[in-house]
């Protein structure tokens, strides 16, 4: 259960940090990598056409701007590519999402929020639990978790605004 | 190998029906099912809850305007759902892109191009690829037959401009 | 006469206080929850299933991104909805004002400005006046002092600038 | 039970009408007028001042462009308005849209999608509905029919996909 | 020579300010007021009615958010108006841009760019010099000055680079 | 009493020519031009130097897409310049609009809303009025008249409402 | 002197077809090739990676939605790339805009307007010019024919309006 | 081998300067001017004019806002105008973007990223390249050395990973 983390700059690690960590708490091998689509063109192809023969299962594919590099990725390759878009212009990162989401028919992109690791992150999870039922539990907990942490802070945040 | 289709309203089957037809070819067994989130909100939660046990591997989940179902339906249930914005509206189908993409941290929601009802199916295809190989190595001859007809396009475009 | 505020998150709640703070000026009762859309689903539907039977006559849902909860609750109660975008991403707040107010047909709610947790208070007071005279009574007098307010505004600023 | 809408133009009518046709199933009277902020200012801001004591519980203001209209009178009356966006210019109504729901603090516009002249009706219903029992179970109804609405399409369309 | 600058709020004077400070260089007679629309909007009205009889010859209107100021002053006054979009909201100003820009035929508001104080006030200039010789004169010498101020903004530009 | 109407493409003629009509019936006498910015750039910069000199009082300046035109004789000639930013382009205009509207300090251009030949020529009609008594006079009478056929269309509508 | 046009599609030639005839007019030698960045990645490249090989001085690329192929076209060579945003969506080119100009540092694309074939082969025009100085020269008797047309276009307008 | 930066004010340097940097390694000869297209047009119009006899291979027009200065050079010139938007305004640069890159067709403009003073200097280069063969040699030299950066970030990142 091996999935590969490409980010078109090391630039963008900062927020693709926070689905990495995610990732190693759901056990699934990460693979990191800097590649970029316009910078090291062949890197990218190859790594793609490769991924799936190197025991990859699913590759996040992370990128700002004129954000390449998850469509080229999935140009590759058979396997699911999920896309982050990264907020690294003047743009607010609809730059980003608009060149990573607007995929023209054939290769889609799995695309998750402006800078959102995390949903990168655990869409990676949910799409691997398909085949790993262990991971399906994992999740199923983790989800029960994020409940009971909103249950949590209803129940702090009225105590705070009673007791004012 | 069932996945299920669930459209916010009929009105957006024309455009889910290009992605019905592709699934049809991979051979997928699809539910196709009107749910509204907003209509019919307790359906779609109980739907999404109970899509696991019912033996949907995956859901697609296609809505218009303020388009919260495929939201909706990923909060209820671990299964991965992908979120096929439809234009429905004014404004271009930009307010489904976004009411669709931008999911808050724990809830991702895999998002296709607007009305790209073909990359939906085919993200599908290619997420329960993940643990069916033969569907992969009918992706793998897909993803050929789709550059082989680029390939055709150019000859043929190019015998056009030369012959004029 | 008692009202609901729910939040999709509790960092909405330093927005959310400004107008919080504009309903006790009023005597408005107010609860105050944390629920939300995507992590706690079915406490959300059930919440607004059976706010009126609690005796509820209004809520305002509060959320940002995939802004999701106020057309949720607004599916599953007859009660009026305000919907309050809050500014929670990279995209200034318009993800969320157009996943709140491009609402489908049959399912309206009631949208303020991006963040103007104000302007859902006294929506709410307006929206409650219909019923409790006492409320108009006491709206028009806030209507009053804000009129007066701009009048003092405009008599220092010309002060100010005179005897520069 | 009486309440205005208020067009900036009678070419905004053949959306408006949706609306009215709503509310005439609902038996709310309504009186229609059109009344521009900019060509007849002066009779905008009587009417908002006078609408409490003529009688009306609530005002509906639809207007496109530079969409001042819902904003004025909601500053001359203690009454609730509903703003209904109307595309009217090449900006798809987006204009409209942020110059009707982005109110500064003070005077809330209840804003609905745009030209979803049925949702303003229904708003109107909603709002009305705190203080009208009858209205309230009248709507409740509205709401089921909706409901089963969306089921009798899901039959429909999966009888005609199956049977193909 | 007397014109009138209309605020919707005295936060937009530090904004304003740029704007006044060219006009008292040109010897322009201003009034500066803050009038709401919607908070004081009767006195917006009458003043604009009677701004002519008082001996304006112009106004400039500036606000922010649903920017309804200036295109409420040019429905009541045939004085030429200027509106003065201002940046006051998450929006970046495009909020107002659109609410006083894209004005129904038949009120025209005179726009300049976002927070362009110095260009309302520069316009106000321009166009009470169609009436006031004395004022093109001094208009020509400061666009002279501007163009001055260009070329030595070159030429220490270019110093500077060529010392390094 | 005579104005310049400049156009950066005889394609923008049918939107302009409203405003042409509108000119005509206030009887502002207006030569009619067609220099691009970009095509004829010299002829450009000489027409607005001149216009002064040649008796014009104002221009007014029309185009589309990236729309130049305005800024660029406003650069050159004391006169008021009024932009009409033009459709032209797949983006609705509001190209055309930023490009007219966003002038930098120093040159302002009093732009109108998209497409709005009418409000370009109603402004033209307000600023000369500074001047023009007579055309005051006009100028009144016509918004008497439009807010008289508001009326009419107020009654008209209520008719046609009340004898269904 | 010899150039590639690329398309990401066939259904791009409609708009391509316009620069193709300008370039024949100008007698550059163009190849125009059909080759997706998505569909056919390494022939994208491996045509990219040896266009410099093959003889070609500069390639323009075309492409619409998530339009890779001028940036990964422009990763692979050190030829000049002009990038064309056609309009393939519904989201009026501004995706393909943003995707091809909104480059990362060191891998610019030249970028014209969305659809503009004619400005991108007049670019390519440019561009050669700098090298050929034939070309340059036509170019300039082009420029000076479309001057002239502008002019003719003034004199046809004045003549229709004056007459009428 | 000789081009020309022209700002449209000495405000854009700290942007531009990046820029002229990257030119200064490659040994293009730079003149830099500051010259305004609104403030200072005769002369970008004759400093345009005279490009070509006074040596100029190219020009790099930079300009934010309503970013004029691009297409007026490009108008009165020969050469290959390269547009650089700057972010100068409220509006993220979006406004500068879209008024340098929607050029009418016959005068295109090269337009790249938003602040990208980088990549408006390597096309530059690219551009100079297709006459200079020295160049093209140092341009390939320069985006090996990029991909390497991008092979070393690649290895860094990877060991800071594994060492934690």
């Amino acid at each position: 259960m091996k999935i590969a983390i490409v980010m078109g700059s090391d630039s963008d690690f900062p927020v693709v940090e926070k689905g990495l960590k995610i990732l190693n708490d759901f056990s699934v091998e990460v693979d990191v990598r800097v590649i970029s689509a316009h910078r090291t063109p062949f890197t990218a192809l190859e790594f793609a056409k490769n991924a799936e023969e190197n025991g990859y299962e699913l590759i996040i594919g992370a990128a700002g701007k004129a954000a390449h590099l998850p469509g080229v990725l999935a140009g590759c390759t058979p396997l699911p590519v999920i896309g982050l878009p990264i907020k690294a212009s003047e743009l607010d990162g609809m730059d980003a999402l608009l060149a990573i989401v607007q995929m023209p028919p054939g290769v889609p992109v799995a695309t998750v929020a402006i800078n959102s690791a995390e949903n990168a992150a655990l869409l990676a999870v949910q799409i691997l639990s398909v085949k790993y039922p262990e991971l399906r539990n994992k999740f199923k907990e983790y989800k029960e978790q994020m409940a009971q942490k909103v249950v949590e802070k209803d129940r702090k945040l009225n105590k705070k605004i009673n007791n004012k």
